[in-house]
């Protein structure tokens, strides 16, 4: 499919040429004008939900961390969607989707390029909707993976060298690694399934974060003399939230994926992402009461979230009896692996790790179980979950061990003791209130 | 109707089939596979809005209590969506929308069960929707009834009891008194018009609240001496995102029960709600400045709910003049209703019994007095609002009252001087901050 | 066109009519009744996108300025959307889109008025949506320009004196400056373009801004002894908000504005606007950390701002390349922009003359640089610039200095240190917290 490159279109009254054209070429492709309207209105409506998760995890992650790191937080979230958004747009999304390649890597040359004729202009992608719809609903993919390493990070890491890192992963790793199975690469080829991310978005999110947390290390004093500290988050309504609002995003996450507004599958996927989501708050709400011996609002938040990250990879082909069971072992996960990964001394601030890879983990491999088509296998599954995770951990770690040695990774000792807030950015996140330096 | 149960779907390819047979069985059903595309579309978007509704009522309820407190609302009102979806799958929906039935009780069975047949499957509900869009949307609205509660017991309510509470109030309670408007029953057949829920999910609610906190007392040191003791929210600004968040909820809580996207009857309904929402500000902000001498943000707040639950019941039946008369004299009214119960010592923290309850019932006998519908009785409404008013009541006033001799439903006096938050979840909703316990 | 007024809807049963009309009337005017319905319902969707606006606003104004004023600012921008909405209705809308006019000024009566006929009702708008949902679209925008002037003239404004000046503001001003443009009038026929409202709606904003600051003078403290004491606002989370919310509720602003849901034209709005919001937040980061050697925060919420406002003028007519050259211009100028107004001692406090005024300006003329359409001139986009420019500042300053001259616009010296929230409200925005009087 020959691509002309997006610096030759600066002069071209695109839209123009987009809205005369449509009626014919959108049937062309086999679907009618109103349906393809209806299809990519869906879709662009489910782009806005996936931006608005952005907030969610700024939210989230900033709720969970102490008062005096929360500016930097807040400067990293927005900065990350800017990031990548842009590199999307340079390079990630044709380096996801380069049409004829080798199945395991292939670009299809620099910036926006608008497939030639009538057909690549409206009736792109099967006639359900544009080539710039495709693009936008992509590229508001691309910046959550790099988001979930934030959170891991937070309240320690240089923010330079954070920048740097999302940049490279986010236009260069996330893109390729997604070009395997999204790309129509080898896991593809293979029959690997992930309908919406539990491994292509939260498990590659989830690897590099682990990777980058090992390179890091944990914060000042949260293991000492072989005990676990507990570092409180500082705002639990911001945490709730981010949680509230990165499940509404879920909606077009998910129900995005369909690529359609098919009428049967969107709806479904509505129900199984909704139950699993309960299924997740219900299950961590018993297990950390058991454990904990009291009901645990941070584990109930990422609980609801272990659901959602669990049904992310087979939505739309797992019953909705299913997708309960699914929601329901998330929630019991996250809860030991949080516990888990502080006994290993990996400190994740906000328990990333848990729901995103962890779990991510859990929702790909339950496609294999639960999936109501006999073509997904669960060994099929584990091989996809192995060669993102060893590709990921091993990008993320190269990098980021680079930008030690060369920029280092690390705040100092008393910029972390003090607050990134005021030694990064020079301003803090609250001002007007009496505040203790936990 | 037959239906098959949902566990029997289990190994089959639902979306699939679904998908498959679309074009086929909505036109069977009259409307065009597009036109059921759109119609579809705008009810899931309805229902995402409804979602972010029990943000909105975390927010608000959190906003107006004490920072001492907070954890727990939020926890409760995570756990209540959870719940409300769950049980709506379980045994709610069928409850509300039982086929054919006495008109009183009817059930159809426990779990989801998709109707047999082609146009069952996708062409249900009169070709509008699928049946998992029409449960879903449903079950968003389950929870709210719950949530309104929550608001009025907040402070002093033990949080096992009120989980206990809430689910069976939603799995039982709120699905059978429904079912006798919305599911076809003897209120129905009477003329009772309640288009999306003044009286069937607000007044369900309200007298809820009302029957709980009539078991439950006032918080300590809100009535002493024969004075009336403030007791002041701790964020407003986390008070008025909830309040926007709810009102943006309601465009699709009023929009959605359209139950298709038909242009007029949507487009009359964004009108009515908004207009009617702006009107309880206004009304609100002269009443509350005329009466307290201070222009009273928590008023107008309240203000603007009480115009929307105002036009709830009529918001596609009243003129648009007849929409901003609603909502003035919902904001009115909701001013001297809070004044009213403080004055019989039933302590509302946030106001729910008078923006819920009483504005439910102004709405609800609005349409008698403003539809456009000759069929619309003023007598016949009366009877609708006794009819939920004394079961609703009386059903919550029995749980609770049960509950209140068994696991008890209020925490102990030292907790609620401490806090539920270090009590309850041994978690403060804020940490870092220098806080004064009011 | 012959409308018939509101008053005599009052007994009819509108939505039942438009209903049974829809198919006809909109096949009448061309487009399917399928085409007519999700044209429709994408106008509704971005009706309450821009509703979120509002609250994306009230969140960033109260986090970038002092706790003392929350309370206040939190109020003024509720009783602005109650207040742009009704007026819009009584006669705004009719100002803004009189129909036949002189190109100056005209005026179609007082309240809505459903025009007579079938096509009227429902095929309304060249069968793209319906008259309700033309007038609640336009109805959202209109109180954002009243909006823009709250965060500016914040922390010393009377309450009641900018009540009476916003409700002047938006129920005569905006809609009749704005039916030059989209009412039709002689700006339009000259060929001056503003697709969304870079100035329709951000500039004239920005230049009411601009006078009332002028008016009202700076804060106290702020500029002393030929020193800028900065002062900082209270809640980053609360800005960072705001400023999401703010991006969100844009997509439906610029994407609504293509007045259906056209696939073409849609998704590359959604690309434009996306992208010059990710260019202005890169180039502000870049440029404060040259100018200011620290990432300031504030500043790349303002720089995402900034580009999105500088996109709206042209979001539909420029290239994907000049989008993000756009929103990067825009993103420098913000920066540079708000060390100006300081210099020049002009005291706005969120910056909204920077982002609204000065990017409004820029987006405009950048449509008459990068514009695809040969017929938009870089000079008649400049003469659009100083006529909305002159017409809104002047209006703005003499109902402002009306104002001084009788209520009066200013607080007291004491209700400014002490802050508005006691005074004005009588309530404190937070409670239970220990504050600092900065």
């Amino acid at each position: 499919m020959k691509k002309t490159s997006l610096f030759s279109y600066f002069a071209l009254p695109v839209a123009l040429v987009l809205s005369l054209m449509a009626p014919e070429s959108a049937m062309a492709a086999g679907v009618s004008h109103e349906l393809f309207t209806v299809n990519n209105t869906w879709m662009l409506v489910a782009t806005f939900l996936v931006f608005i998760m952005h907030l969610g995890f700024a939210a989230l992650e900033s709720g969970l961390t102490r008062s005096k790191n929360t500016t930097n937080i807040l400067f990293k979230n927005t900065a990350i969607v800017a990031i990548g958004l842009l590199t999307y747009a340079l390079c990630g999304f044709n380096l996801m989707y380069p049409g004829d390649f080798n199945g395991w890597i292939g670009f299809a040359g620099l910036g926006l390029s608008l497939p030639a004729g009538d057909a690549g202009l409206i009736g792109y992608a099967d006639g359900n909707y544009t080539y710039y719809t495709d693009f936008i609903f992509q590229a508001m993919f691309a910046a959550t993976a790099a988001t979930i390493v934030s959170g891991a990070v937070a309240e320690r890491v240089k923010l330079s060298s954070f920048l740097v890192f999302s940049t490279v992963f986010v236009a260069i790793v996330y893109p390729i690694v997604g070009s395997w199975k999204w790309g129509g690469g080898w896991l593809d080829k293979m029959g690997f399934y992930d309908f919406a991310g539990s491994t292509l978005v939260h498990g590659v999110g989830g690897w590099g974060a682990l990777a980058c947390v090992i390179v890091l290390g944990p914060r000042l004093g949260k293991y000492e003399n072989g005990q676990i500290r507990p570092i409180l988050g500082h705002s639990m309504p911001l945490a709730t939230v981010g949680v509230f609002l990165l499940w509404l995003g879920w909606f077009g996450f998910n129900g995005g994926s369909v690529l359609s507004a098919d009428p049967g599958a969107v709806s479904l996927v509505f129900v199984t992402t909704s139950l699993a989501a309960a299924a997740g708050v219900i299950a961590s709400m018993v297990t950390s009461w058991a454990v904990q011996k009291k009901p645990d609002l941070s584990m109930i938040l990422n609980g609801s979230l272990a659901g959602l990250v669990g049904i992310t990879a087979g939505s739309d082909t797992v019953s909705v009896t299913a997708s309960i069971i699914i929601g329901l072992i998330a929630g019991v996960i996250v809860v030991f692996s949080v516990m888990f990964f502080d006994k290993m001394k990996i400190d994740d601030p906000v328990g990333a790790l848990s729901v995103h890879l962890v779990c991510g983990i859990w929702g790909t491999l339950a496609v294999g179980i639960f999936s109501t088509n006999p073509d997904h296998k669960l060994w099929v599954q584990l091989v996809g979950v192995i060669a993102y995770g060893a590709t990921s951990f091993a990008a993320a770690f190269a990098i980021f061990l680079a930008l030690k040695g060369t920029m280092g990774v690390r705040v100092s000792e008393q910029e972390e003791m003090e607050g990134l807030d005021m030694h990064e950015h020079g301003i803090a996140a609250y001002n007007g209130f009496q505040t203790t330096n936990q």
